[in-house]
């Protein structure tokens, strides 16, 4: 993995209207936040449009000049309503057509009598483009310039992070501590927000939750910085302890 | 519920450095879409931003204008990463300040000694916005123009909806059936891609699936006209039976 100092960031592109309906829950988006958290790279931005040409293209027109890296999940299968290959093509103006390092991989993998009309749309891609490797189904995710495209399937996607964290050049990891207080936001307010003031380089979340019938706040402090988050933390514990709320978890 | 004949759209924008950074799942969308496809209102894009006052500024003026109707969670609590009131109200050049209504209803829930800094933060909206009620915990949602403004926790949201089901004009209802099969993709995309093509006011969906170990292809068609989704069943029922491919649920 190599690293850099500086701030790098990335968005994250949901391409399915299997998700704008409802009627899927993502998952796709934890997934690879946590990995690229993991990689130093902080996701600023998610968008999720419909399997439409022209969403795709203006969408990743308008993004892929604001961030490091996208990553888009999606769309790359064998059916008619996956067109993020041939959209990626027009988006970089790139010939859209059969890449043959792709090809041979799914011809190898299906065998040449199973190698159907379908499978075969799957190695049709911008035919320039650095292929993403899938351990799982064989059928490659790619790579564009910054914009990396991924499979939809969820366990497919995961599969492929692996062969993928070489290639991605993070920044400084962002780390994060949690303390979760049998309280409610309105009892902290003031407090968190003097030492988030004290604190600039820290991104300070209160989070309001529910569990078993009881309520309570998750505070979440994010920083590249150790030290700073110690810190910050140390002054966090001190006005809880003042006001005696009780901590219900450390992490 | 109001009707529209036309088709009627709708954004929602996540905000939230808790959903960005993978260490929350969003439920929100899917509640959200779920909610909004029964009133007949298709959601036709998704973002995820940071707790930035100028994500939130720049995001809200970009799709107000293009959708129907725009949906917000998170950010309007009592903490200092709260920032959703003070950034709509700078959006739409309004008064951000004591909303007598929402101040009242607050005042009245927590009884007037326990009516703290943070609690009174929470009627701090733009002055002018009409409330959305909040029937689980009294700190209303907010609206200004096509703009509406939710909270981040799901069950809270939720049940936020009910009161607002009123104030949304939705279009023709739009319906889906599903059938779900024991196949690969590929082996059907063709046949599917026939169908497409001969239904052009249609959306058929693919979407590939693994279920206790094994595979399988849902197919989902949505359309606001019944007829032409039985129509369309009734032609991927024909090449199903046809290749031999067993149906493992309809609905």
């Amino acid at each position: 993995m190599k690293k850099s100092n500086k701030k790098v960031n990335a968005a994250i592109i949901i391409i399915g209207n299997e998700i704008l309906s409802g009627r899927t829950q993502d998952v796709n988006v934890v997934n690879l936040s946590t990995w690229l958290n993991k990689l130093g790279v902080k996701v600023e931005e998610v968008r999720v449009i419909p399997d439409l040409e022209d969403s795709i293209i203006n969408t990743i027109n308008e993004v892929r000049k604001n961030f490091k890296y996208i990553f888009t999940t999606g769309g790359i299968g064998p059916t008619h309503d996956d067109i993020t290959s041939k959209s990626i093509s027009k988006t970089f103006n790139l010939n859209y057509g059969k890449h043959p390092e792709a090809y041979k991989l799914l011809e190898k993998y299906y065998g040449t009598d199973n190698f159907n009309k379908g499978r075969k749309k799957m190695a049709m891609l911008p035919t320039k483009a650095k292929l993403i490797l899938n351990p799982s189904s064989m059928a490659p995710g790619f790579n564009v310039e910054n914009v990396y495209c991924l499979p939809g399937v969820p366990s497919i996607l995961k599969s492929m992070l692996g062969g993928l964290t070489n290639k991605i050049i993070g920044g400084k990891k962002i780390l994060s501590k949690t303390i979760n207080l049998r309280t409610v936001e309105s009892e902290i307010a003031k407090s968190l927000e003097k030492v988030q003031n004290k604190y600039n380089k820290i991104e300070i979340g209160s989070y309001p939750f529910f569990k078993k019938g009881k309520i309570g706040v998750s505070i979440v402090i994010r920083s590249t910085e150790e030290k700073l988050i110690l810190a910050c933390y140390k002054d966090i514990e001190r006005f809880i302890k003042k006001k005696r709320i009780r901590i219900i978890k450390k992490g």
